[in-house]
């Protein structure tokens, strides 16, 4: 019986430039029409930490050296991701599917996310983006009111606020598309971050978590089963010392109770542990997997990978 | 009685850099509502001339000063302004929709435009496009084996070939929208230009004329209607010459006739010509206008305009 599955790439499993990311797509085409293929419908979102850091240095660097041309928010960056990333995505899962002779209309909806201005996330970024600087570089843009932290040894960047995911304004047309079967390619890099204004929307300076976008977009469309892409094939506790336990299934409870224990390192297996949890939560029936792009299927079989319930 | 029509926006229309496209989107948004407000189905398209040359620039200059990064080709520049332009062009619609309580998904669909690789355009690019370059840069880059001209006095730059329009890959989620109901921004920029390879596609190093792109998508859907906007209320003969004479109706053997005498310059009104005639015999009933952004719902009630039928 084929299930409804939103399935959340990482964006550094797509490559670091345009020629690793041409070789990635392949790769993650296979597995995910793998998943198509036993019967399931598929929507794909994925991350873009290094396609976003580039576009906007790129950019930045542009404006600056052209007088006619104005800056150019991470916002929209974001939303020029969606359109590096997705056409070369959208493309190779044709490709693939043609090759298995399965005949399905594959798209890229370029997404917006609303995220909420009071979020507290916006009054202690945390996000890095972008290029490393020395701290004479960094003590020059923090004077100017920029947010900078130095990032694990490896110089100065400049940190963004990465609040929650409240609503995507174009559920409706992913949602119509799932419906008539289609393959849709959405949430490119957790959404282009948006905040209400009135009855409209303006970009907000901030990236949000895709593994957090890709659970309200699973929420939204009503999967079944929401996959979370990572390096590892399980979840594991004590992870790296001599007694590292690998876990084949977690219980809300017990994925919280391992959260509190600070189990998962944040930024990277904590939120994806969170957006687990909130997606296992928020219906009956749902179900979260954790596991490497390769064992996506084994793992929807229930033979690998960790399985929140 | 509500029409299914495709709008066809110029790039230039949107602007030279971001803060005139977050302007010109709000003035194009009302009209384009206005003919959503009057009961017909609309898909637009755009132009992305200035955006795409812009973008093309930008990665160019990064590309050559990080050596981690890979060439980013015309293609994924197309990509990238569907996200630039569709983005803003997506959030003032339906900004513009909700100001008028009217409650209609729109969504931007990244749109690959196949072209065949035997197009004799491809054997002579004739549509310039990015930097203008001194003789002396220009040079050195014909000697490389770059197609570049002499455009118009005001430089050197370089020229991409610009074949037709044969088919358009993401067509059958552009028709899933349409038919829910929903308004859709697709080819923008005449559409990402592919040639199709084995059972896949790769990109082109090509322009497809947003004009031509517009009018395949209008056969495709099955649209009743082509618009295409332009700077000037009507067609002319003898345009800017003291016999000038304005046309509000046109038939597809007098359109020719005046194609075959030059009256309409190429680059400019004549690729608008020949797709609205193209469009106008494409299908009983079919007709296409040639106006003003301004003038396009007159046009529609056959109160202005150029109609071709």
């Amino acid at each position: 019986m084929g299930k409804r599955i939103v399935i959340a790439l990482g964006g550094n499993a797509l490559g670091n430039n345009l020629s690793e990311q041409m070789i990635a797509v392949k790769h993650t085409s296979k597995a995910i029409v793998d998943l198509i293929e036993e019967g399931h419908q598929v929507i794909v979102s994925h991350g873009n930490g290094p396609q976003v850091g580039m576009i906007h240095k790129a950019m930045s660097q542009y404006v600056k050296n052209d007088a006619t041309q104005t800056p150019i928010p991470l916002s929209v960056c974001v939303a020029m991701s969606q359109g590096y990333i997705g056409y070369d995505l959208q493309s190779a899962l044709r490709e693939e599917l043609l090759s298995r002779r399965i005949e399905k209309p594959v798209s890229t909806i370029l997404t917006q996310v609303v995220v909420d201005e009071n979020d507290p996330a916006f009054q202690k970024p945390t996000k890095p983006i972008g290029e490393f600087l020395s701290k004479e570089d960094a003590d020059v843009l923090i004077a100017q009111g920029e947010n900078l932290m130095e990032d694990a040894g490896r110089g100065w960047r400049r940190v963004v606020a990465s609040p929650k995911p409240v609503d995507i304004v174009e559920i409706d047309s992913i949602r119509t598309l799932v419906e008539a079967g289609q393959v849709v390619v959405a949430c490119g890099g957790g959404g282009i971050p948006v905040v209400r204004e009135g009855s409209g929307l303006k970009g907000a300076a901030a990236v949000i978590d895709k593994d957090f976008a890709s659970c309200k977009m699973a929420e939204l469309v009503g999967a079944d089963c929401l996959i979370i892409l990572t390096a590892v094939e399980k979840v594991a506790i004590h992870f790296g010392k001599p007694n590292q336990e690998w876990l084949s299934t977690l219980t809300p409870e017990e994925a919280r109770k391992h959260m509190a224990d600070g189990q998962f390192a944040p930024g990277s297996m904590l939120p994806k542990v969170e957006a687990a949890v909130e997606f296992a939560e928020s219906g009956p029936g749902r179900y979260a997997l954790i596991t490497l792009l390769e064992k996506a299927k084994d793992g929807i079989a229930g033979k690998t990978g960790t399985t929140i319930r």
